[in-house]
């Protein structure tokens, strides 16, 4: 790597392009319509899962396949796996959201331009543990780091991505011929789509809101009280944001008094000079700097 | 969200902003050293674990929860259990690399600026389980999402993260009060950074390689033969970076012929041209393009 390129001396990330890093997290949607029926080039393809594989893993064994799955009857197969299972899942659903629960499109397998079954496989490294000893799920969670890759790379790309969980698990390992010592992590319709809903879909039907975040940051200890500070630049975020979206999308009581936006801050970024200025105390840092509300819906 | 918003009317992301997408993939770490002796602003943090809250989760239950832990004390008792762990895995480990294991710097529990713990409680939606009853640990890698989420925008701004997995999860439940209910996913270590290693730690030091990627990629069935195209483009992408680079960081044999990167290629870009074009077909665009040497180390 050239020598500029050290954190230290020039490999920072500028204010657009960490935009456009948090642009694909907060845009990101799990996926179950408006799956053009366009393909999807190999070469976009290719590299979405050059993405999954830089995925971090413990002790770098790289646990991950991907299975590329184009065939319509397989995927008539899959999708008829996940209505079995959705009929099976539904009694588990609260009585009175369970009208709710059917109407929900959750899949979108025949429709998008093909799946992607990404795996784990548990005896890669098994000689040779580091980092697993005592948490032997951990080649499970880097598998599933390489999904998260995959997903926000093909957001980037504008392309959309659906994880099925509705799904029985050893019915898949054995339509797809997986063998005992691998674990399907994650099955996704992957393709071009005609838009990306400004909100996940389970938060349009009324399934679900996003929490208040401030609410679910502790100190110390579980549940240990403190990280004021850190809990108002939190709410701050949300507060700015809201004060420019529609207020229904308001989810976090205004805890910091709201501040203009400075003209010169473009549509996706943050504040910088407000948020980074080394100068502020942690206290004044948490009640200013800006966030669009596009990018937190 | 405005109209103009939508993926099908300029909701796409630059060909910059897709390369900065990629370029906080390819070049986040797992942080264990060079950590710095300053703080963490709150505002920069508040905005990761924002990031973090907009990961994907199963249901929308969203069932992460943030211990930020800033005390010394208990800090250097967390570090006690990954000595203690580091010597009970030893023995796991293959006889001749007991010795590599020992050298290596596998945690930054008391240098970074802060540690944080991510939890998953488990029973935040337990009476609608949407798409957790054929696999229940989906809520868990809902949370590896939300701490990959944060790994990334951490990367972006500078920030080094490592995962500490060497640790006893009852003893530290116990050490953050955390209850039966809920489980620790990650512990982290957090903070500002000299710098970020060009390729990761366990490579530099010989305990492992980075896989190519053609051989983790499968077609319709596990093993199953076939994707000839796509493993083309997938070997073309590190035949150029590697053509780019240092010959001992080339892992993958050439594929593809190489060609000449265009002179107008950003230090961080795709060529679009020839990865988009619509026109091409399958197989002549796997073996069209550049990425930079950089990226994919």
């Amino acid at each position: 790597m050239p020598e500029h390129m050290t954190a230290a001396s020039g490999d920072e990330f500028d204010q657009m392009a960490r935009d456009a890093v948090y642009r694909a997290m907060f845009t990101r949607r799990d996926v179950r319509s408006h799956f053009l029926p366009t393909g999807l080039d190999d070469a976009v393809l290719a590299r979405l899962l050059l993405a999954a594989h830089h995925a971090p893993s413990v002790g770098f064994m790289q646990p991950w396949n991907f299975i590329v799955i184009r065939d319509a009857a397989r995927r008539a197969d899959v999708r008829d796996l996940f209505l079995a299972a959705r009929e099976q899942e539904l009694p588990e659903i609260e009585v009175e959201r369970q009208a709710l629960y059917r109407k929900l499109k959750l899949e979108g397998i025949c429709e998008s331009a093909l799946n992607i079954c990404i795996t784990c496989d548990r005896e890669r490294s098994k000689n040779s543990p580091l980092g697993r000893w005592h948490n032997p799920e951990m080649d499970l969670y880097s598998t599933v780091c390489a999904v998260q890759n995959f997903w926000l790379a093909a957001r980037a790309e504008g392309v959309g991505v659906g994880w099925v969980s509705i799904i029985e698990p050893q019915a898949l390992k054995s339509l797809l011929s997986i063998p005992e010592h691998v674990t399907p992590i994650a099955y996704l319709c992957v393709g071009r789509v005609s838009e990306f809903a400004s909100k996940p879909d389970l938060e349009t039907h009324g399934w679900g809101r996003r929490l208040p975040l401030p609410d679910l940051i502790m100190s110390e200890t579980f549940c240990g009280q403190g990280e004021t500070p850190l809990k108002s630049a939190v709410a701050h975020l949300n507060t700015v944001a809201a004060a420019q979206a529609n207020p229904a999308d308001q989810c976090v009581a205004p805890a910091v008094p709201q501040r203009e936006p400075p003209k010169e801050a473009s549509a996706l970024s943050f504040n910088s000079r407000n948020f980074d200025d080394a100068s502020a105390s942690r206290a004044s840092q948490a009640g200013s700097g800006t966030w669009p509300a596009m990018v937190l819906k």
